[in-house]
């Protein structure tokens, strides 16, 4: 099928906005990382913020990835719900009723979290007490990001002390995500780290590295245990940017219709802000690549108007015409809609659950 | 209900982010923008897309909204499917598979649509032919926002022309979204176009403006008929900013934990762009006014971590708190969740599906 027969035969089944994923691009997607991690000796957690999708996520375990990373715990949920096993949830659980949902996910499938100060971790025994099985949790540690993350050595070793004193509460490890360029700070961040859990008779099991511009730096930080790399299994314009996609890797589009063009350099397509996201991607210009017409600007937005300037464009969209979009920041476009369509060699294949969208918890 | 006690009461029930809505607010903000409309002599037809609930949709009509405006034919459609009836779609549709949809919307309610070009208006026909009735269509006009809508008044009145010469479409009149400051320009077009289409022997029988700034501008403009306010029935800090709201007008906030305090003047919000939006509501420092402390900034987001720069703090807030932050724009926010949590004199009464929510097309 042509990509233009293809866009026509979206747009007369599903409507337009649609997003759009190439199932083939997302396989050598999957591929790609997962030979990366091989070769580097690295075991491959992918994280399923991107997809969201239990059906995405057994792709990348039968590739030969060791388990999943979740965000929240409600894509846990919904991951062991669809038969998952081996999830680490990348993120400081705290409060009452989550600390209940995680015992009742770790009596039933094998789960690790990560924490960054002694608050979340004086709250996860209750979690293992209600499993009756112990919780694997890991040291959140920052090298430069100024994310989540203790910010010194001394105090990695210290929570690290602290979960293993507590009951029912068992080091795991240390999780990092590295600034692209600080593979030496994170080297000398884990060896300070390691050395000190190594005085108390501790040692890191994993040593977790995350991010897709990361991919690249697989095996320059010596005792990385695994990586988790969410956006590389559909790509975006953040990627391209970075120079570690190519159009080709982009799994996902956006396929938006023109809706008006009221004056020569001005259109509008019917994606707004409710679709695409505000998300600049870091400060990107504009708010995503259209495939067609890449010297279109998605100048702004209103929530279903993508506004177009068009004072660059040698060739000028018409009102009815069939765009895709490769977005800003992917991960959060999947996550605006209930389903994904599904191609495959040019032809719709079906329809995706985004399963894990709208678990806010 | 002390508030403290509220917000330890929802993140016990729901956890958090939580997304929570006061039905008393929702009450007085309904019914001062019906005696707005009532005292200009101007039906009101709340624009659903801030709320996107068929129950909020009843709140507005029972306080005396003529009817409702949507930006999606699938919000109309689970609007109708709810019971609504009188519905303006004021967005241009095309494309055969919504104007099948809007053909078998047609048969069942009284639905108009706004219109802004031919191409379009050539569309329609097909939805009258499929319903068996005349679609009312209003011609969108722009007077300087530089959003949809005609340019000039000479393609106003083609337009409408257009519309009454096809079979099945019947002309209804002029759809405006005015710039807050344009009330002049806007009834120079509107002037320069009625007088234009009454020469071709139509009246408009509906001028409809829209905004919830431009609530305080109702009956500066002579002939308008309706109004469209979307925002007004929660509010938001874009709101606040424009001066046309107060602290008290607000009716939604956003419960969020914080997870996290790296540093003295760090801190991290278990809110991020999956749940707050990167919407800047145009122009806004930072992404949320958090009510207990309003100098921490949301300085940056990850996709579930709201990142505080706590550095022009006094009180800065502890792990574990439960805050409540007013979203830059509401509107994309309600459009992240699947359910409202109510609340009506400080305690929970229930949740509200956002029903419309997800329906991309």
């Amino acid at each position: 099928m042509s990509i233009e027969t293809l866009k026509a035969e979206v747009a007369r089944r599903f409507g337009t906005p649609a997003v759009v994923v190439d199932l083939d691009v997302v396989e050598r997607n999957i591929a790609r990382v997962q030979a990366l991690c091989d070769a580097a000796g690295i075991a491959n957690r992918p994280h399923i913020k991107t997809h969201k999708s239990p059906v995405i996520a057994a792709m990348q375990r039968k590739a030969g990835a060791r388990g999943i990373t979740c965000q929240k715990l409600g894509e846990a949920e919904v991951m062991a719900d669809a038969g998952h096993d081996d999830i680490l949830i990348a993120y400081n659980l705290l409060g009452e009723q989550k600390i209940d949902r995680l015992g009742a996910l770790l009596s039933r499938v094998d789960v690790a979290v990560a924490a960054d100060n002694p608050v979340v971790v004086q709250g996860l025994p209750r979690a293992a007490k209600i499993a009756g099985r112990d919780l694997e949790v890991l040291v959140e540690c920052d090298t430069g990001r100024k994310r989540a993350g203790v910010a010194t050595v001394a105090e990695a070793i210290a929570l690290a002390k602290d979960i293993a004193e507590r009951p029912g509460l068992s080091f795991a490890g240390f999780m990092f995500y590295p600034p692209e360029k600080s593979a030496a700070e994170t080297q000398a961040f884990l060896d300070a780290a390691r050395a000190g859990v190594r005085e108390a008779g501790l040692e890191p099991r994993i040593v977790s590295t995350g991010g897709t511009p990361n991919l690249v730096n697989l095996g320059k930080i010596d005792g990385v245990t695994e990586h988790r790399a969410g956006t590389s299994v559909f790509n975006d314009r953040m990627m391209l940017a970075a120079g570690v996609a190519s159009l080709d890797d982009c799994a996902l589009t956006v396929y938006a219709t023109v809706v008006s063009r009221a004056e020569a350099d001005r259109g509008i397509l019917d994606s707004g802000s409710k679709t695409l996201t505000s998300d600049t991607g870091g400060g990107l210009d504009g708010y995503g690549l259209i495939l067609e017409h890449p010297q279109a600007r998605i100048a702004r937005f209103a929530e279903e108007h993508g506004f177009l300037d068009l004072s660059a464009c040698n060739d000028r969209p018409n009102i009815g015409d069939v765009v895709r979009i490769i977005p800003n920041h992917v991960c959060v476009v999947v996550n605006m809609v209930d389903r994904l369509v599904t191609v495959r060699s040019g032809e719709i294949v079906g329809e995706l659950p985004v399963a894990a969208r709208g678990h806010l918890t």
